[in-house]
């Protein structure tokens, strides 16, 4: 059972109707969940038949390999490297996986070592473990394979500055530019630029061994090169746009010597470019996503079907204002029942992604539980329920994993007393589902592929 | 021919998928309005078959009537009362009808008298021909037929201060509610008591005769007790909710004597409230929407349809901020390529709705051409198109009806040395479009039904 509150969230239906409609809306929502858990996912995506082992689209032959290692990094290291100690066992050589602080104990691999590395800011014994990774890929011959475990986190968790850049300068680099507004695109490409791993570099450490990097996705859309800074995948930015980027976030002048020295020496070619896509080095390697929002989608999709559902997954790339998604799905909601655009109720439309909240409040909220509410404003009397969940059960600062509204929930916040444009307003969501008992718990999933949204509605 | 630029927009593509793409999108948005055309939407409703008058739902047996009068109000007054005349031609005893000042000359109309009328802020001239409307309807017997004419605007054209409220008050305390934020809903149901015609009270007037009111909507969702206030719809409204919402918004102090007064007695039952759901008067009122939103959106599906495209109207309900909903139109059209989600290439999903835009800068703009200046900064070298246009030609103090983006976009804009986020920042989104060549340009249309947006992608 996932939903740990899910007694209550089903006895607070104010209607029969609505009673059946949350708990459809908990099932399917489960169903994602578990089709993105990090083990199962491997193990459906990764088998050996015969002599071959084989992914949905790759077949390798595992007699042409002499050894296989297994490196890499990320919340979700621990299930995955389970799994793939359980597909691939003895045939495994050695193997090094950073992962969260604390857990690297307790688990029952044999064949892996386990590194805990902090987060979300990097430190000390993350970079001993990818040095570790490191003292075992660059001894790879031709006939080796080193499969790559990535999920969430592992930017973080695989920390290893290049040449004299310290950890602290990456820390503070990190800090600043965050705080001065830039991209996550703009970010990487910086850090890809002051580390031995990121952006290829750790594709390009396996070679000429063959690399099968392994890719549970946690964000929007899985561009390879962003998840986990893309250690094997194929580098899209140059020491051109890092420096452009200190440039453009008045940062030039106040990084460190070793930053700008590094930087200064790699765009006279003094260092080498990270790999760049063509680079023959990415023709032995393969990146293979074994889960992401789509994975997860996809299950609520087939779930809402099985329960009798008018089904369509409508989108994987939702992003934006929280509060303003939850107004459109709200709207989406209205017309299938006026309307009947795009099915007809009983109706499921299912969309994935992750909003943003920009905050003006001092409440607190999460994201999921934010949309919720400003979707309950909207769906005021109607035989429908949204329901909106972070996959990796932690919604915000708060222990919840999202929240579930339907056409009850502003009369049932009237009866309390409770104002929902002041819970809003204040950004103060879960405050608000926590006296409705409507708040979404789940617990830590141990998973991460962004967020799911449902939408039921019946005649 | 919708678009007075097309050829130019047309020969903007910068490749030929994209210039049928683009010549496609302009087929679909011009079938889109034309389906909404008042004339021609009020003669596809409207029909005589032998003695009967039908609408799609409705039959009127025409023998029981012994007049016919025609009343209303609405910027699209003069062409539906063209369409309801050449049906209806001398069957038509008499007619008053409030339409944009200039529009009351010219017309072909000979049973229907037009009266020129200010918009947006009522005047004296709107309030006489109210006045005309008055006299007709006091006169109706139950074998009378009174035809409503309502469109977009019909509620600042159709001002008639109830008792001693003045026009000056009306305008002060709609102008007050609404810079402190008032909603739409709160300014009605303190409007719909301080007036003679709106909330049902025209309906009432006509009463015994029979009411055929035929709406075109200009409001997201059709909601007929909002559309020009109302005048033939059941008030959900009562005079309590009106000084709620003066007390609400610190009003109630500064109100005028008359206006005070009048809500007062209304309050105490010395004035009869407007008439609600089940008021008998509502058996012989027959509220029929001519067209709306879903029209266009219909239309537009078919006509996507036809050109071969996986077609599918997702919503009409959209609102939201301009920006957001540009990203989740992207979104969507990238779901599309990526995934296949909901349709497969070559795909058009066709929105409606009317979205909003939080001014912070000092450019020049409008709802659908900031909505397609964000959507462009996610579309970059994809074979799709994004196009939003406001029906009416509309489009915030713009000279244009709306904007037309596609994978090219970022690029062309980069090239001229045009900076996208800079525009976007300033809401300078006109100033972007003209430079571009690719702002929609129809001249106003003669008719409303808010905004339609739509997204195609090819493989």
């Amino acid at each position: 059972m996932l939903f740990l509150n899910e007694g209550e969230i089903i006895r607070n239906a104010a209607s029969d109707k609505l009673r059946r409609l949350r708990r459809d809306a908990l099932d399917i929502l489960s169903k994602a969940v578990e089709a993105v858990d990090p083990k199962k996912a491997v193990q459906r995506m990764l088998k050996i038949e015969g002599k071959f082992l084989k992914t949905a689209d790759i077949e390798l032959d595992l007699e042409r390999f002499n050894r296989i290692f297994v490196v890499g990094g990320g919340k979700a290291g621990v299930p995955m490297a389970e799994a793939v100690e359980a597909i691939l066992g003895d045939r495994i050589s050695d193997g090094a996986l950073n992962v969260l602080e604390g857990a690297e104990t307790g688990s029952s691999l044999t064949k892996i070592r386990l590194i805990g590395a902090s987060h979300p800011i990097p430190g000390e014994s993350g970079v001993r473990g990818v040095g570790q990774m490191m003292s075992l890929l660059t001894k790879t011959r031709k006939d080796d394979l080193v499969i790559v475990l990535i999920s969430g986190g592992g930017s973080s968790l695989m920390t290893y500055p290049a040449g004299d850049v310290s950890l602290s300068d990456v820390q503070f680099l990190t800090d600043q530019l965050l705080r001065r507004g830039a991209t996550i695109n703009e970010l990487n490409a910086v850090r890809k630029h002051l580390s031995v791993v990121k952006g290829g570099l750790m594709a390009k450490l396996a070679s000429p061994a063959s690399v099968l990097s392994l890719i549970l996705s946690d964000v929007v859309d899985d561009p390879l090169d962003t998840i986990a800074s893309g250690p094997t995948a194929p580098d899209q930015t140059t020491f051109d746009d890092a420096i452009e980027v200190l440039k453009k976030y008045c940062f030039w002048g106040n990084a460190s010597e070793a930053v700008l020295r590094r930087l200064g020496k790699g765009l006279r070619g003094e260092i080498e470019e990270t790999p760049k896509t063509g680079d023959p080095i990415f023709k032995r390697v393969y990146n293979v996503v074994v889960g992401s929002n789509l994975t997860a989608a996809r299950a609520a999709l087939r779930r809402a079907e099985a329960l009798g559902y008018n089904s369509m997954l409508l989108s994987t790339s939702m992003e934006g204002e929280a509060r303003e998604i939850g107004i459109i799905l709200a709207g989406l909601a209205k017309e299938v029942r006026a309307r009947e655009y795009p099915v007809e109720p009983p109706a499921a439309l299912i969309l994935g992604g992750e909003t943003t909240v920009t905050v003006g409040g001092d409440g607190v909220g999460g994201r999921n539980q934010e949309l919720a509410l400003s979707a309950s404003t909207k769906l005021e009397g109607m035989d429908s329920i949204i329901a909106s969940l972070a996959t990796d059960g932690i919604d915000g600062p708060t222990d919840a994993a999202g929240a579930i509204v339907d056409g009850s929930t502003m009369n049932k916040a009237r009866s309390m007393g409770l104002e929902v444009s002041r819970f809003l307003d204040n950004n103060d969501s879960n405050q608000f589902f926590s006296r409705l008992g409507d708040a979404l718990i789940t617990g830590p999933t141990g998973t991460n592929v962004n967020d799911i949204m449902l939408i039921l509605v019946v005649d």
